[in-house]
């Protein structure tokens, strides 16, 4: 079984992934942080193929000058020695207490200030490293109190923001494009541009719209029970797929990080299936990193970090391979046919038809046989169930 | 105390709203048929200004020519004597079983052909009774199973469908807006277009986007347990916050439309505030109808469906006054201040200031004390007391 | 493989199952009736080996005598026929206006004891078709508004009803056990007794508790977003998982009744897993129906009711055979071991050892290696990526 | 307005509420630890009766004899200088990485006799500083995967681990009941005994039942959506309700710890009429203290805090007078007649009453006018409107 990963799988990693130390809201840490050169190298040996950071994670917040070349060199050797990419880096917004009401939404203008400096000063390191990616996960963007956020004010100092990000990239040459990550809720009561869907309208204002896309996370979008796979099918038929972060989520509670497949793994065989062979009826697949952004259980030991990274790239290869199969199976091609879903990418007006001739075609409406089409099956749960059957590995 | 209403409040229900029977999916109906003409008279009678109508709710589905002709006069004959406007209309394209995969997105186009002929019938009635808005809900735009639906499809559909009907209501003048109502899921598994957000981001890529805004339903965007007033403050930034459904919901499950205010009141409160005096900073308000999309519960006869119809107006009513009082205390006032909330409608970079500029100024982030302002509390807690105090009239 | 279903399965189905019209809040039906003798023929044509009914499934509301003699002839007949059996019955509390309040529990006395009586005549009628199991699913029990019901009151009412109704089937010597079903809401705002853990609490209350259980449906606990295994588990720990309905959900939403396994697969392997080899470290196995109250699509003809049908019991098989490999695995013995999941069936005290030598032994506290234990890591990684693989048909 | 805190009022903090130091999973603590004894005395200075505790909150792991002793003993000092009492303490079951599987439930049967013990020594402590009440909060009893515990199990020793403890504190003479706390998931994806219902029951199969109930918190109850007022009143109904958690919550997702009544505040008005003054129909009330577990906003400052702590109290005593009112109105009381609210008290069997007499009262069955019954309406729309209405202050 083809379940290697290899560098085409595209697969990355955050230092924050496999170097989260396990301490969650009621809990302390149950494992010593690890060294991102190390993290480099366990993740090449694991066949990854690009390792990606926040700023903090690779330079202590508040390091001097010095110390910051220092981690940066020992950060670049190792991806020298090991030919690990680094597709991606973003900032960290919001673990210092200055963040805690925001940064580029904080009501306090210097917080925003800082927070645009923190950003620039981390494009550039992305840039440098060659990213062609930058991602935005805006964790304190938002309120547990309404009184406490204006948050029509709040989208507008968004957009200035990003905008003004954009501006600078542009202007400097660095070659990034933006991802802007949603999510529901956590660390704030309600996050501003919660779903796939708000951050897309919201990219639809910028003035630099074209370089700015999603980056959806598959257990934000079911943190607010929202169907993933339609999500990421809208992000990609706005074009605006730009980078995706893999994991798992049993539901709406608190974030989870599973491991890729483990939560809702039928639909992450319906999300890989998306991916890798586009739509149903034909369309754009997304050929940009397979990042998973998930935390290796608190009860486990430094040694099953490791172990739970493979897991991720493991499931992906083994969902692929079903998706794969399901695709080539004759009897889902006939079912797909009879049950009309691959007609679905016919426009539904006659080339050149305009309104008023629609409204001329009496087949349409007048002589229309509304009942007996209502009478139709569509053969839905026998497609159900071949691909349910395919996710099994039994047919 | 102002708790009556009037026309100036823009108060409308739905024909279907108050003249729902009580059947759900576990019971037979508890109320008989409403005569839309006994509604009309009801409504006028209880301070409603407007009354709003599916095709099929006025004119049953497969009447022909004559009947249409009756239903439609004795209608407007209501409306004449009352005085009652029509704001808003819209298109039942869910109930017959025809439309059981989709309307404007059913796998089978000629569905769709059919759907776009429904809804154009429709239209020249909504013009032709002085409507401004036509509303378009998707309720069977979706799906239960991944397979059965090529979601990225769907959503070209969707653009065309709404496009030509947009062409349709231009060429012939009528004068209408579109408000597209997102709703997460039922009747179907999962709906297109879930939210708030999805629904502006598809607006965007419309070829007549500007005539297109939303309808958000208050429980529908509960049913996703998102922030509703956040989803409206949206709408209201990118200025397509054309039409809105109120009713109550409590949180993620089956759709209740329950009175407005009969679920999370506060956010209620937060929502009136933010129809009736803008952001918090200062911005836009909302002047179009106040529309309740509710239901009277199944356990009460035809009398208490306009004890419930009034209740909805009234709670409104009750929440203005409160929210009023509350924009106008001096300590409320006093702590947005202090909280910076109304400092986050001031720009982050200084006028004509450029990324390099912000870049050149030390205090934005090499001499910032990141500690010292960390420190600094927002008095938050004080502010949502006092909202919750004037919500509660205890202040 | 294996996955023709046969009688020792003891695959049911209900009456309304296969039945439903597919009628939901917002649509008309899509099918046409079933006549029972031909659903009875036709789940024995597919493997089933037991069929289960409401009294209005059966008999329809209000026939009289005569009628009811003759649809209880025929359906006998069919049963004979075919050689399926009646497992389980259960009465229709929640359709007709009268229960809009409740029945066991509405507020009004006279609806209560029609309800008491309506129970007892299909109680006899249960008995005769030689049911052993009969279940009381509480869909009207419940409210919408906090004030409207006396949420203790009802709870003295319902164990007054079940208790009246545990009285008449003993003295009767009827042989049935009463399997109570638990959901949190819909078609209710709120319904009483909504999870396992309510019912179950609910049952130690009662007079007659030994002969009184519960009905666990998967759907039901999802609805709450609660782990179903562990609410079935807790059912089996207390001698009470007397029958069992099995289906699909995805999350808390309206309920679906979605074939079982088409929601979250991975939780319906580990409940097939529970269900046929008991707990991990040993224990009790559940030998009763295996019932499946699932919908078919509303989309679907009558041909594919059939195939949804069969769809639940080929997906149990195949989870069958799955959990089967997954406990017969070397390696998944070793890590249940090594990760201690098996050790949690050892007593925490030495035998005989009282509270006071506890105290007595500093290897459980004053020697106690904290830090060291904490460090130790269970490896839960790679037996749920195991199990995973198991599921995939991949190991 | 009688809205200032006094002791008959039983209002009680624990020292880890108002500690809180506001670190969360993705940020840094925004506030220094707080001294126990400067907390005792806030918490007098304004108007609390009670402060709880932690073991760990008072006296740091793993200190020593002495240090022990001596943070003991300035907190009894500060108590006996405020007056504020102990009504409650508990175990810090769950933040050392020695639990990160579980405590009584830990598959490492060395950590269930390390946790016993570390419950034994506080409950001596507990008893010493008069508390009457000792919770226990399993928040690491649970599991992320279903393979990694053995559920069954794991219920046969929480049942062992509460039952060794409850003879103990019987054989030590220490006055002291136990009171479980549920609470769905977080910080373990599901915890075992995830709510009011699940926790009653496994109260009913312990040896001693009798001196123990629950402690349902707001928050945990509405994190599975489920109507925390219906749980408490199980609680009430089955005479366990011991203890009581007050805070606020939106709904599905993290545990937000919120002040209380700022988030569903209507179902906080309905729990508080319920505490005060018990069912509508009559029975018992609750007189145990009323324990605050929030946290103060991570945006706010040490000032903050206790401006925080007191809208806890301010809060529940708006409530409280608004229920008083809503009581006490003529208007509401004819409606709880006339929607026979009150009639639920009535048992449904008349005195002495027989299943076989039931059988035999033809008024009940033959004679009963289903349809003439079903059409009668409860008007439970303006009983709502009314308690609305008394919330609001608005009567």
């Amino acid at each position: 079984m083809p379940v290697e990963p290899s560098p085409e799988n595209k697969f990355s990693f955050g230092l924050w992934t496999v170097g989260w130390q396990a301490r969650d809201p009621f809990g302390e840490p149950t494992r010593a942080a690890l060294d991102p050169v190390e993290t480099v190298h366990r993740l090449a040996e694991i066949g990854a193929w690009g390792v990606t950071f926040h700023d903090d994670d690779l330079v202590p917040f508040a390091s001097d000058e010095a110390e910051r070349e220092r981690h940066v060199k020992r950060f670049r050797e190792a991806l020298e020695e090991t030919g690990l990419v680094v597709p991606m880096a973003t900032t960290n917004l919001f673990g210092h207490p200055v963040f805690k009401d925001g940064a580029l939404t904080s009501n306090d203008r210097s917080v925003r200030r800082f927070a645009l400096r923190k950003v620039m000063r981390n494009l550039d390191l992305a840039a440098e490293l060659g990213a062609s990616t930058y991602v935005f996960w805006g964790g304190r963007e938002g309120s547990e109190i309404d009184a406490a956020k204006d948050s029509y004010a709040a989208l507008e100092r968004y957009r200035e923001g990003i905008d003004t990000l954009a501006q600078y990239v542009t202007e400097r040459g660095h070659g990034l494009r933006f991802a802007l990550e949603p999510k529901p809720n956590e660390p704030r009561g309600d996050l501003l541009l919660p779903t796939v869907g708000h951050m897309l309208a919201f990219i639809s204002t910028l003035d630099h719209a074209d370089m700015v896309g999603v980056n959806p996370e598959v257990g934000h979008e079911q943190m607010a029970n929202l169907n993933v796979v339609h999500g990421v099918a809208q992000a990609l038929w706005q074009g605006k797929l730009f980078h995706i972060d893999l994991n798992g989520q049993h539901g709406p509670k608190f974030d989870q990080d599973l491991v890729f497949g483990h939560g809702d793994v039928q639909s992450a065989f319906y999300l890989v299936d998306l991916l890798e062979h586009g739509p149903l009826g034909g369309g754009p697949t997304y050929d940009g990193p397979r990042h998973f952004d998930f935390k290796p259980l608190r009860t486990e030991d430094p040694r099953a970090v490791w172990a739970s990274a493979a897991s991720n790239m493991r499931t992906y290869l083994l969902l692929k391979e079903r998706a794969a199969a399901f695709r080539a199976d004759p009897e889902v091609q006939q079912l797909l046919a009879s049950g009309k879903v691959t007609e679905l990418a016919t426009p539904t007006l006659a080339p050149g038809e305009t309104p008023e001739e629609l409204l001329g075609d009496t087949s349409a409406f007048e002589r229309f046989d509304a009942d007996g089409v209502g009478a139709r099956g569509y053969g839905f749960v026998e497609l159900d169930q071949l691909a349910l059957e395919h996710l099994l590995g039994a047919r």
